[in-house]
């Protein structure tokens, strides 16, 4: 591998270049105004797919398009599908950023924008894998099947509906996936993450009187729809961090003693981590560690909350919203939770408001450990970042990891190159430069350790 | 009273275009893009006062100018003063006006803008009142002070400091106030309101980690800021509509039971009330009717709350925020409320976000119903409008009278020509003109009747 590893090392600033070429396109999936720029970005991946000679395809679907693109068949090697995306989170709060969100900026061996490490700058490093590959052997020792979509951030519905077709099924025949869009464990200490949290996400809209009320004429008398919404959303979930809907915990899969320990043994403490995110203190369920309530149980977060005017007035507002969501362990049933949640939620609706609940859902998935494209990731790993993985859980969804078993059959590799500062999500998205050429270096030795 | 009956007739087109003038004006003081033409209402006032012949002084404040004029002392009759105000509350959501908030506009007999009711239209009928008399038989048969500020949408923070002063308790010395800012009790059934609630307001901001973080990731282990603000706000009311702040009804009066007969009494059905303002259901504090709930009892409403994005997205925010108020009854003292609210929230703040708390209040007032001036009041509303007023309290807060009360010892006569549905504080404020010119005929009345 020393031909691949010193192109590697030269093409390091090359790399770079191509990275902010793209974190600069504000492919903002959530924004209708951003969607020529989403669809800009899928083009500008289809022509490094392209300047490689791979024959590529740009799918239509009901949304944003899906990048397609493969290398030759290897006889007797497996087929790997790499999955990404090329769509970005929304930037608000603008001002909180020091640079701003599309013009990647360097700062202490980062790199800031929005997308950096997820997902750009994570799904770049295994293009740049197989390109160093193509530049200096000619070909892969495996097969890759490229599939890069535009709406991870807004649910994947355009990938979904075309993953259920027999075209799909019969392009992306493979033997596993490979994903770059989780976290090392920490700095300097990479990750296999092999298990991850559903979702069930809901919208709820509170409705009350027809309009605006002044609350002195009518206070006391008219429900009003933000002080219904907070205790709706309140009796969800209890003080002790337990969730109220009924049935909610019945396929909860409790933790193994062997995974308690395994999660207590990595080298966590509640001090750095609450000094990570600059809070004082932390919550959660009863009963469990922080890396247990993070990776292993359920949660209940409100994303989203609206009512009322910002302005001075004392009124009962006609409406109010708020979004949440619970996020699901394995086993549990997204529908089954929606369900259950809604007739919760319609129970406990005081007279003199109406509600409203919209609802979508994925469920949790653990990859066994056992198998061999694990051990491959795990050396390939070793040789980019030089030191062993871990095996953890992480507490997002990734919702295609399912559908890629469910559809195709396979199971998913989740080698996260990020970190857990990176600030996914939010106002000064980063990605550590030295991990994305790290991720580059793994995952061409990726494609060698799988040919073995 | 024929000259003054017949001019009120004669020039019924001017007052409403007069009206008009000022209803043009976007006299918002909550809003400081609108500040110009919050001095521009002020200055059309003054220049109605100046246009009489009245001495007439702008008095600066620390906000919004107060507009003075006076009528001649008249020997061994009362003095008046008549309080107003010309800024009026915001307007969004915009798009839910008929016509334009500040294009004046006529329909089924109202006219509808913002401020129609409150309180542009209501305090011009004291001055056309004193037009008439003025117009008609050179002078009045009472003093009148006129004092009409900016800031009452807004907290009266100018007007109080003022009212602080010895200038202004010199200036204003009277034996009795009145001010149309409030409702009748219902189409063609006049009022005069004996009791107003008070208020103590608030603004609650809850700030968690440092920015928003991914919920797949963090949650489970991070205090929700959103989660805190629903519970917080949830926590300081029961299902019964009790608020649970520790001695919160330690001053609260016991509603006697002649009041109760008297509300049982009026022309009131909680069908119509439902109907009016467009709900299925009503709520509040169990065991009392609905009248009595909103006039003579605490109350609990949040006006906004805010926290997270719009657009979809999965995130923990690092900040959330409310406005609520608490309605106060008679003896309840604000700063009281504020302390206990404000400690009972610190108490019940989870660990890992903090809380702050700004507050202001104002407290509640019964007239007594024994004063000679309503009687006079009395006379003169049948005079105007062809029917007796009943008796009647209100809900919301007229923290000015308090004042009065407090800073020139005088009580205050709350005449109000409103109706309920007025939607005083929402779009599509309106103002019957029927009670406008009745409003003006009862004013002009009051002024003879208080002579006596």
């Amino acid at each position: 591998m020393d031909d691949i590893d010193a192109y590697l090392t030269a093409q390091a600033g090359q790399f770079e270049s191509n990275l902010c070429e793209l974190l600069k396109i504000p492919s903002i999936s959530a924004d209708t105004q951003r969607h020529a720029d989403v669809r800009r970005a899928a083009q500008w991946v289809a022509e490094q797919f392209r300047g490689l000679g791979l024959p590529t395809e740009t799918i239509e679907t009901s949304g944003q398009p899906l990048v397609y693109a493969e290398t030759p068949k290897v006889a007797g090697r497996p087929t790997v599908l790499v999955y990404g995306h090329y769509d970005v989170q929304p930037v608000e709060p603008l001002d909180e950023w020091i640079s701003p969100p599309f013009e990647p900026t360097k700062r202490s061996g980062n790199i800031y924008a929005r997308g950096a490490t997820d997902d750009k700058g994570q799904m770049l490093t295994h293009l740049f894998a197989a390109r160093s590959w193509l530049k200096t052997r000619g070909q892969l020792p495996v097969q890759l099947k490229f599939l890069i979509e535009g709406e991870e951030e807004v649910g994947s519905q355009g990938l979904y509906d075309y993953l259920a077709t027999e075209g799909a099924k019969a392009k992306l025949t493979c033997d596993v996936a490979v994903i770059s869009d989780t976290s090392q464990f920490g700095p300097g200490q990479p990750a296999i993450t092999y298990g991850l949290r559903g979702i069930a996400f809901f919208e709820l809209k509170v409705s009350g009187p027809r309009q605006d009320l002044h609350s002195g004429t009518f206070g006391g008398a008219v429900t009003n729809p933000i002080n219904t919404i907070c205790r709706l959303l309140t009796s969800l979930i209890d003080e002790r961090g337990r969730i109220q809907v009924p049935g909610f915990y019945d396929d909860v899969v409790a933790l193994t003693d062997r995974e308690r320990q395994q999660f207590a043994a990595l080298p966590f403490t509640d001090a750095a981590f609450m000094q990570q995110i600059g809070v004082k203190g932390l919550s959660g369920e009863a009963g469990y560690t922080t890396l247990e309530r993070r990776w292993a149980r359920p949660t209940f977060d409100i994303h989203g909350i609206w009512g009322g005017q910002q302005v001075s007035k004392t009124a009962i507002p006609a409406k109010a919203g708020a979004k949440f969501s619970f996020r699901l362990v394995p086993k549990q049933d997204p529908q089954k939770v929606i369900d259950q949640a809604r007739k919760y939620l319609q129970q406990h609706c005081p007279p003199g408001v109406e509600i409203e609940v919209t609802a979508r859902g994925a469920p949790g998935v653990v990859v066994p450990l056992e198998s061999p494209y694990v051990a491959a990731a795990s050396r390939a790993i070793e040789r980019g970042f030089g030191k062993r993985p871990v095996f953890i859980r992480e507490g997002g969804s990734i919702p295609i990891v399912t559908n890629f078993r469910q559809q195709l059959g396979v199971d998913t590799l989740l080698l996260g190159w990020g970190l857990d500062d990176d600030n996914t999500h939010s106002p000064n998205e980063k990605f550590c430069l030295a991990d994305f050429h790290r991720g580059i270096k793994a995952s061409a030795h990726l494609w060698q350790e799988l040919a073995r």
